[in-house]
């Protein structure tokens, strides 16, 4: 085995880095290419799936955000603060503990679900909930971060997609070479253009002589770039990529342009069907939103848009264990009740 | 980066490996060593975490479920079978989907968290809830195993403590040698067993020289161990190890009389304590039950019984989101609520 020291350390020839920046980590990156056997079967392709679920705070987030922090430190911010009611608060919570800075996370009044706050708040952050929206939230922290000496770490911040770029010089390492496509859930969008810089950058390199088609599938309720309009109440199940005006949007498009790829959509019933199928077919549990990129595989698939055999990477960007509640609800009816006898259980079995 | 294959590949000749038996992983092991500058001096000691939540389905589990499963495959087994109510199910259904096979989980009737379960479910084992205790369910299970084309995967698989003293041959690699104290959560008692089986026989195939003194840790309201009692109804709030009867007993006693280590107990307390302080000084979230093992460290040394510089192993069993209802309780108050303005986010900030 080798011992892995994060992201900054393994690749720091590609990142900003500094004799003076802090080679903080929480051990994150390095994260699983799982190969497929059953669904490569089933859909004819060579499908991969690059398990970013197994970050330290469980999902990809932590990429970006330890290269955000690492810099903000190195510049002397005595804190950091986004607005945020999911992984990029837990993410930006636990690097700020881990070297020691404040964390001020701000959110929108109304139906947040605690559970998404539990790691914010176990981490030490400050959770401040403001009476106001997402966009008043983002945009006090922006006027708090250009007047004291705090340190914005939304995606507006560029070290992040410095850092979320790694995971595209991992796919190539992990595979020999860079996939045939590269297939992403398409939320905020900093993702995929975040892979698409890291295959570039690597290619460049000469550490290998291709690049993917990027495709990009966001969830139908929350289809900004494919309908090319801003959603004003995007709704979907797959709450990480529930958002109508991308920050990434142009990065998302040119992604899909240059690689010759594209962005779609997927339903929320595509998405909850690939988010089961690979829990039960694969031992893959990741976050709902995270199975846009299969349901979108499924669905070119099927539209015959991806050629029989192509080699498949899907990212999947967030633990499956960020939201139990969905699962759940996901599977219907839960445990069967039964009288404590062999017989009894025996029936239920076979 | 090394694109590590799974315990199975990589500790073969160590294990009840044959030409038979599938190469099966969900990548688990490998999992983090990570470093704690500030606790360490604050306790006066060199201190380390082994952090098996990042394991794929969040806890140690992982490390012997892979083995025992990929036993039962080799041995023709359609269906693996256990009596679990938390990571043991998770963990036995997430290797049965990965290789196509059925997995049957058991529990007692009464107050189950679903939350516990939507792993379980979710990876599509068949769970059964029978009117009855947890004995009685683990009872059936043995019946229908000994019957049956169906492999018993519960603690008592011998392939199961195979699989986990992976963990141990881990920490003397990424170390460069054997800690002086291991410390361990203790609650059926197999992890630690399992893990001096691992110190021993790295040792003997003159990987290292030394082997580290076990201490181990069980709840004080589950201190079986401890008092040399089985405890009728354990109470603590360390679900994980909320355990009267421990099945490892003996190899638990063994490993601390053999080491020159010892069993005490920590109380909830301290339990919750040192679980906020993994998170808040070192940006470490795990499940209550891990943080026995930090417990357990800071009570020795309070007692004087660890010696100065000390180099200290904790291993942390199981990821935070396994459990986030207990971090969102333990975190008193939430957010805090303000108007939607710069200067009352400010006068929270500064």
């Amino acid at each position: 085995m080798s011992d892995w020291q994060g992201i900054i350390p393994a690749f720091k020839e590609f990142l900003p880095v500094t004799e003076g920046t802090p080679m903080l980590t929480l051990k994150e990156g390095n994260t699983p290419l799982l190969r497929a056997p059953r669904l490569s079967e089933q859909l004819g392709v060579e499908l991969y799936f690059k398990f970013e679920g197994m970050n330290p705070t469980g999902s990809f987030k932590d990429r970006g955000m330890v290269m955000a922090v690492a810099k903000a430190v190195e510049e002397g911010a005595q804190a950091i603060m986004c607005a945020s009611t999911g992984n990029t608060s837990a993410a930006a919570a636990a690097y700020a503990a881990r070297c020691g800075i404040k964390c001020i996370v701000l959110i929108p009044e109304g139906k947040i679900a605690l559970g998404k706050l539990a790691q914010a708040l176990i981490y030490g952050a400050k959770v401040i909930s403001i009476e106001g929206n997402f966009d008043e939230a983002l945009k006090i922290v922006r006027n708090i971060c250009a007047e004291h000496p705090v340190t914005l770490v939304n995606s507006v911040n560029p070290y992040r997609i410095e850092g979320q770029k790694t995971a595209a010089f991992e796919v190539c390492q992990q595979l020999g070479d860079a996939p045939d496509y590269l297939a992403i859930p398409v939320g905020n969008a900093g993702n995929i253009t975040a892979y698409w810089k890291g295959f570039v950058e690597w290619q460049k390199a000469g550490k290998v002589d291709k690049r993917p088609k990027m495709i990009g599938f966001e969830a139908e309720g929350a289809a900004a770039i494919v309908y090319d309009r801003v959603i004003e109440k995007p709704e979907t199940v797959a709450t990480a990529i529930r958002i109508g005006n991308p920050a990434s949007w142009e990065g998302a498009v040119n992604a899909a342009k240059e690689s010759g790829g594209l962005i779609d959509y997927v339903t929320d019933e595509e998405i909850l069907a690939a988010y089961r199928l690979l829990a039960s077919q694969e031992g893959i549990f990741c976050e709902p939103a995270s199975a846009a990129s299969l349901a979108g595989v499924i669905k070119k698939k099927k539209e015959g848009l991806l050629p029989e055999q192509a080699r498949i990477v899907c990212v999947l960007t967030g633990h499956g264990l960020k939201d139990p509640d969905n699962a759940i609800a996901t599977v219907a009816g839960g445990p069967i009740m039964v009288p404590a006898t062999e017989e009894a259980v025996l029936r239920e079995v076979f």
